[in-house]
């Protein structure tokens, strides 16, 4: 008896499946926290929307704290991808400094979403360090862009620091300073580095 | 029988006597960290140093933890205290820029020092509320004496994040970003935000 050929035109059928299944739970687990917020969303809910049994969602996540973290990552990558290639001022195509304050904005409004995430993904305090040095970079990378001399990582650092969860949640939650005077602090914080006047 | 006449002139010598013991264990305990750093310190070594029974350690901090939050304490009212009434820089009587740059390099090294010891008092990742506010305010206070126009409170809080425990570790353990890079980096910031040439 002879072993069949291995198949080598069609790769892993099952792990398509998988992906497909995991890229629909992601997307109902997403929508889900958007329409009844992080605290709404339970395991059943989400098995129920995804039309799946409660056990693929336990396989799938592990525990509703593993969930909040993929929805977590989900997030941060959709919005790492619309600063690399979405549409501009956020994304490529407008003048340095604009993007410069579509960005602080922009991640400002992520962070202050992501930190119930972060907080129902069992990490209170926790940030994501592959987040934290994509904004670095970015940051760092519009700086040049801007010919702003200096010490441009320790600039960016000091730009991306006020935009910190711990850092946010005292001015909004503690002081109540309201978003658009956080928004406009901060850009006046980046025309002052920039040395735009 | 009549009772005793309350005592006035002579309130609660215990108390002071409690007082002074407290003084005389945050000493030893503040010594003994510094001489052995936080992860040598045991309770043990510290009734020994201090000259007491383990008994009264324990019954004084309660754990390990309870003791290194003491010694956290103990650390930060001393350098408030050296912020409003030390000698200069740091303290009152240099022109307000110089003070501004010392706070920034000595509230550096302070949180460096603190986040063993907030560690070690069982709070990853947490942060002295009361330290925060009396970090900002005094930034806020240099900012006016340097009449610095624009949303000072924004301002000042944007010069403390890039000092916080997290931002630093940060760049000290997982970067290896020398100590007089981080003060450079810093002094130059604060000379962009006052508009300092």
């Amino acid at each position: 008896m002879s072993k069949p050929l291995p198949l080598l035109t069609s790769p892993a059928p099952e792990r398509r499946d998988a992906a497909r299944n995991r890229e629909a739970l992601m997307t109902a687990a997403t929508a889900l926290v958007e329409e009844v917020g992080v605290r709404g969303v339970t395991m059943d809910a989400l098995a129920c929307r995804a039309g799946v049994g409660k056990g693929t969602v336990f396989r799938r996540f592990g525990s509703r704290e593993g969930l909040m973290g993929a929805v977590l990552n989900h997030s941060e990558t959709e919005w790492q991808a619309a600063v690399m290639s979405g549409p501009p001022p956020l994304g490529p195509g407008a003048p340095p400094f604009e993007r410069l304050l579509a960005f602080g904005e922009s991640r400002m409004l992520l962070n202050l979403r992501h930190a119930e995430l972060i907080e129902a993904a069992g990490n209170p305090g926790a940030r994501s360090v592959g987040a934290l040095s994509f904004t670095t970079m970015h940051v760092r990378y519009l700086l040049s862009e801007l010919q702003v001399e200096g010490d441009l990582s320790y600039l960016a650092t000091a730009l991306v620091a006020p935009l910190e969860i711990i850092v946010l949640r005292e001015q909004v939650d503690r002081a109540h300073v309201p978003m658009g005077r956080l928004v406009a602090g901060w850009s006046d914080l980046a025309r002052r580095v920039v040395g735009v006047t």
